[in-house]
């Protein structure tokens, strides 16, 4: 195990009917003025925007709002945050969403501080010093984002979607599972497959003796798993709804990859070009490339692919090879099942652009990866093995 | 699962070598004085004293020593803490050892700003609101109070070990897994059952769909056990030091607890009245307790300690009793196997007091536990299970 430093301050208020609880939790650290962060309006529909409007104003809290918050939150909208943050001067961003939400959220709380574009983060020519406290209502649950100080924006001038990583941390972040009950399957399904690369990101590392580390990876991929089956056929299963919910907090909260070495990344950061290239989402394309990057890579790292297959999905039988590659496909097959695409072709990508979007994978540092440094011949390589 | 709030500030900075971190750690938020709190003295032998005290040098930072603390921590002990706190006006307490050492400075940091004897705070005559900052520096893994807001402290005058818990998390816990390589023999054993047994109370709990977090708690055993008997073999086994010291962290810094009903505890506080009466040790106390506690209550439960025996000691044969008394035994059988007395008997404790222990047991408040309401005549009974 490598030595680490695990801090995580972020307040986790979990459970049905707790969203009431925001105007009080902002009101307790004297905030008097948010920006309310939304996006495409589901929150309208669902009861969770006037549960927080009226939450705010029983509190005193003032508010004005930017809403329009897209998948692969674009840097235009981060943009507008920031100058109506500083024209209205609030003391707080309250996002009240998903992952695209959160993280555009903590995009704006920094870029508030900073003068000048809050892009320059992310493509590592400012660090983020400080930032406004965010607080978040969450109602999907997939990035992780409301327990980490990780964003990604999309750049939509450049087509680059990029990250920070440990920079803001939520204040304080309300998961009521139950707010969940009316997505649409598909942000299921793609957030099952999100939540279960994060774990992945982490298992999949160099370091040697993380024994509860891996223990606890393997715990959230079956739980999520076994949970998500549940959801697909009572979407308002709420005690599935709250393992889903509560799997996808810690899978990337700092727990599973503590000691390790960085974990892989490799697959996020190749899917990161096919939602920004086609607008598909994040959880779609990890569905695509995942179980490739795992087929091109596994003989760097035999043992761990073999703990996989054996202790995820039970695979007992044949040679250490044979075992990884039935683990692979298990886990393709049962990307399948629940409705995801596991090709390029499944996502109506022709296999015509490959070279197009490693060009767009290239404009990253390379090489990606650590199972196996990955170069621009490795990445289409990887592409190729997604395409059908 | 029911509503949680999992909030943990504590900063971690775990590994080798990172205790000469402490000094920056404390000067970092404007520190300039500290009451360095520590137990007989091993710290003085293995080195850590001198590292210590080093980096509060080379960080300009003073202090003033209290020592002495011992295992069951007294609560004089305590009063002469604060006492040398507030003459000396310290800024911060600086608790460098186990458990006692760590509880111990969790009420000092709260005496310093309480008018009253701080014990009130754990017969709950008050309300811990402000404490000073604690800083950490483990050199023994048993009772997760590095990460957590819990203190258990000894009044030796009434005879009563009292805990408060929630109200006082340390700023920064450094943990250096080889620290603890010069630790007896007899340590590292109580330590691991302390640790299981914070796990197990947690365990047994009646909330249903606990999926995760009974995963969670099940690798969390299972990786304390391996670990354990790799350290019996080596004692300078560094990953299996780092393994079992992250395990006792995560054993009870709320992450197994979260969503359930508060756990059971019952083991616990009846073995509160075993070291208080006979100074043993804590763990010494819980390996005898809580098997003898498990048979009592077992069929109040059965499908959950079904689940223990099944996922812990791998148990698959037999009917769902058989199943777990077999599970039962395999605890037992372990705690003597790592040289744990698993009975009054082995503890040289005479059957004959048993009535004095049940009489101290009960100026607790009845009843005990959850899985089963604990009153006088249960906690006799389960105290002749443990006779021999």
């Amino acid at each position: 195990m490598n030595n680490f430093v695990f801090h995580n301050p972020t307040k986790i208020i979990f459970g049905k009917g707790t969203i009431s609880e925001i105007g009080k939790e902002i009101k307790n650290v004297a905030i008097k003025k948010v920006l309310l962060l939304y996006g495409g309006g589901s929150i309208k529909k669902n009861g969770v925007y006037d549960t927080v409007v009226e939450s705010l104003k029983d509190n005193g809290i003032e508010w004005v709002e930017v809403s329009g918050v897209v998948p692969n939150p674009v840097l235009s909208k981060v943009h507008e945050g920031v100058e109506i943050a500083k024209e209205e001067n609030v003391g707080a961003i309250l996002a009240v969403g998903g992952g695209s939400v959160i993280d555009s959220g903590k995009a704006i709380a920094a870029g508030f501080y900073y003068d000048g574009d809050i892009w320059d983060a992310y493509i590592e020519k400012y660090t983020i010093t400080k930032a406004l406290p965010l607080f978040v209502v969450l109602t999907l649950s997939a990035t992780g984002s409301e327990m980490n100080g990780n964003s990604v924006i999309t750049n939509e001038k450049t087509k680059q979607k990029f990250a920070v990583r440990g920079a803001v941390y939520p204040t304080v972040s309300i998961i009521d599972p139950s707010a969940q009950f009316s997505l649409p399957k598909a942000q299921v399904v793609y957030g099952a497959v999100d939540i279960i690369t994060h774990v992945l990101e982490n298992y999949f590392d160099h370091t040697k003796d993380t024994e509860i580390q891996d223990r606890i990876s393997e715990s959230l991929v079956r739980t999520v798993m076994n949970n998500t089956e549940k959801i697909l056929q009572n979407p308002t299963d709420y005690e599935a709804r709250a393992q889903f919910a509560w799997c996808g907090t810690l899978a990337l909260n700092g727990l599973t990859a503590a000691g390790k070495s960085g974990g892989d990344w490799a697959s996020h950061r190749i899917e990161h070009s096919l939602s920004a290239l086609y607008g598909i989402a994040h959880g779609a394309g990890l569905a695509i490339i995942s179980p490739a990057w795992m087929k091109y890579v596994y003989k760097e790292y035999l043992e761990k692919f073999v703990r996989f297959a054996e202790k995820i999905f039970g695979i007992i039988e044949g040679n250490d090879e044979e075992k990884v590659l039935k683990g692979i496909e298990s886990l393709k097959e049962w990307y399948k099942k629940i409705g995801a695409p596991v090709s390029l072709k499944d996502a109506n990508i022709p296999k015509e652009d490959i070279e197009k979007i490693v060009e767009n994978v290239c404009m990253l540092k390379l090489p990606l990866g650590n199972i196996k440094k990955l170069y621009k011949d490795d990445i289409r390589e990887i592409l190729k093995i997604a395409a059908d």
